[in-house]
């Protein structure tokens, strides 16, 4: 999607990647195959590039911080991703920042959990490496304990949650900065994958504008140039809360594409190209659910009942492309326009239920 | 742009075109270098494929018919293609088949127009191979002729035009029809080109639905696969006739990409592939302006004044990316979305001075 966007601006892109199917393939003429987590590729993939920028956290920052040096122009920076794609570093970010966040804690493997019961319940996140729900164990008890990871984490308290919510932030290097609307998010509860997105999230209007200030806050405190994804949680008891954030394109901004007059793809690209970003003047109301591979189904991808949605007014399918599915893995996302979020939450539900990815 | 909309929909693609700089180039994984007038690189380029489509009428049609003969799918036909391409026979077809058009006679070569000084003031047209204000010329008396073009042409009767503007029409292989709004087209006096494009056209909704039809029902007629651009006359006595027509999207209609839910390009590339068309069950008002060469420059592209563009609120600029510019070359197109022609108008006329496409 980013290099649909940079297509308009006449860009000329080539992408890293370690899936010689990897879809972005049948969209750029230029692709290497190599481990992102990989100092030597990473670094020569990139000195023959004026820019570099990431569409994931999970990089090797020292091959980054080695092509700045170098003089390639890096969006977001190394020392920005490394303290993103460290859990620990992040929280103690917002913590010595003054943003809010739950209470945490930090621990060096599971044995230390056992001096953290009174901290319980809580959820422990790995620091480093994980995304979409995996990584993230909840800690009921002290009976939990034997099932936890046993690696460098952060265990935070567990909060009451009302609502999910994110705030799509982006930043030029010039320090100009634009948002979206904040989007309401709406898990599935088992395997904690984004299952539907209502645009603009159903929230007082006063929230939705201080959720706005501290991303914004967030986005020019870390430096960031491109997109940042801010996840907040609204507790029960009405704090609100900076959950986690992604340095890059998010799922909480896919219905950007038709919602927006710019997408958080073309202000990745704008920002990354030290363009002026596009001002977002209006947003039209919007629900988002991503397609998710069927349990139970692994290998080459069909589309169930694709056509009928095609079809349907207002309803955009977007096919990312990956030639085998998996259970819940991410196959494209659908976007619907609606003005009514009744009506709309309804659609996507037929939606849900008929247009399926099963393997061949 | 066709690529762009063909990625959402998760198709692998390739392209053949004649230069090795070809924008399109950047946008697929898979490019080949030929001419679209040679029967065999166009048949050895798309036997590869289950379905060929093209950009541009002027390709080898004895070449799709043999890979339409091998068993790939051609949309549009060899057989549309191959009428739309003779603009003679393409007149014919409106002559034979009831569609509204202007007088017109066939010639074989210049001495012939000696014998029409009858039907002047009248416009030669090039059988073959004209397109934007190319083997165009107007005969006003008999001293034009001897700078008239010594090749198979039409001449038509001499209109005077109160306003050119054209329809859209998608239409899939099942019969499915979609058309866009009729679309204002101004161009450029001197050099024949569409300089300005107003969404919708200001003319009657009766003269406009009446358009739509005629455009729905030579889709049909010619049994079009993807986009017909139908270009109409709106004489000054109030008579509509079609100009012309082009089998795939086409200038008039690159507004839709912002200004309509789903685009002429993505429009086209589903009925390639026989799937649903979009609903288009509203549009935005819109202007489109073409970013021409700048006269008196020509060699490696700049586009001077850029940023300030990229900044303006609804203002949509799309670049071609192709490497060198000359005189009036179409180097990209800006849209505007404005409820208000004059708004939008004041504003493509800023646009029109200050963006320009140069030599370096």
């Amino acid at each position: 999607m980013m290099l649909q966007a940079a297509r308009s601006l006449n860009l000329q892109c080539g992408v890293l990647d370690p899936d010689s199917l990897a879809p972005c393939h049948i969209a750029t003429h230029e692709f290497s195959i190599g481990s992102l987590l990989d100092f030597d590729s990473v670094v020569e993939f990139g000195r023959d590039y004026e820019r570099v920028t990431t569409e994931f956290e999970h990089i090797n920052c020292d091959a980054l911080a080695q092509l700045e040096a170098d003089g390639t122009i890096v969006y977001p920076s190394a020392a920005a991703i490394r303290l993103i794609q460290d859990k620990g570093l992040q929280k103690q970010f917002y913590a010595d920042h003054g943003f809010p966040t739950s209470p945490f804690r930090l621990i060096d493997d599971r044995n230390a959990l056992t001096g953290h019961t009174d901290f319980f319940p809580a959820i422990q996140k790995l620091r480093k490496l994980g995304y979409d729900g995996k990584g993230v164990y909840k800690l009921k008890s002290s009976e939990s304990i034997p099932n936890a990871f046993d690696a460098p984490s952060i265990i935070e308290k567990w909060v009451d949650i009302a609502m999910e919510f994110s705030v799509i932030v982006a930043r030029n290097p010039q320090g100009e900065i634009q948002t979206y609307k904040p989007v309401e998010l709406i898990a599935d509860p088992d395997v904690h994958l984004l299952r539907t997105l209502i645009s603009p999230a159903r929230i007082d209007p006063e929230i939705a504008t201080h959720a706005r200030d501290i991303a914004s806050d967030l986005a020019s405190q870390l430096k960031i140039v491109g997109i940042l994804a801010v996840e907040f949680m609204l507790s029960s008891n009405g704090d609100l809360l900076i959950n986690e954030c992604a340095p890059r394109p998010h799922n909480s901004g896919h219905h950007t594409i038709q919602a927006a007059p710019y997408s958080q793809f073309e202000q990745h690209i704008r920002a990354v190209m030290g363009l002026p970003l596009g001002k977002i003047t209006h947003e039209t109301n919007a629900i988002m659910i991503n397609l998710l591979g069927k349990p139970g189904h692994s290998g080459r991808a069909l589309y169930r009942n694709l056509d009928q949605w095609l079809a349907s007014p207002d309803v955009f399918v977007h096919l990312y492309g990956k030639k085998t599915t998996n259970p819940f893995r991410k196959m494209g996302h659908v976007t619907i326009l609606s003005a009514s979020f009744d009506d709309g939450l309804k659609l996507a539900a037929e939606i849900q239920a008929s247009l399926e990815v099963v393997s061949v």
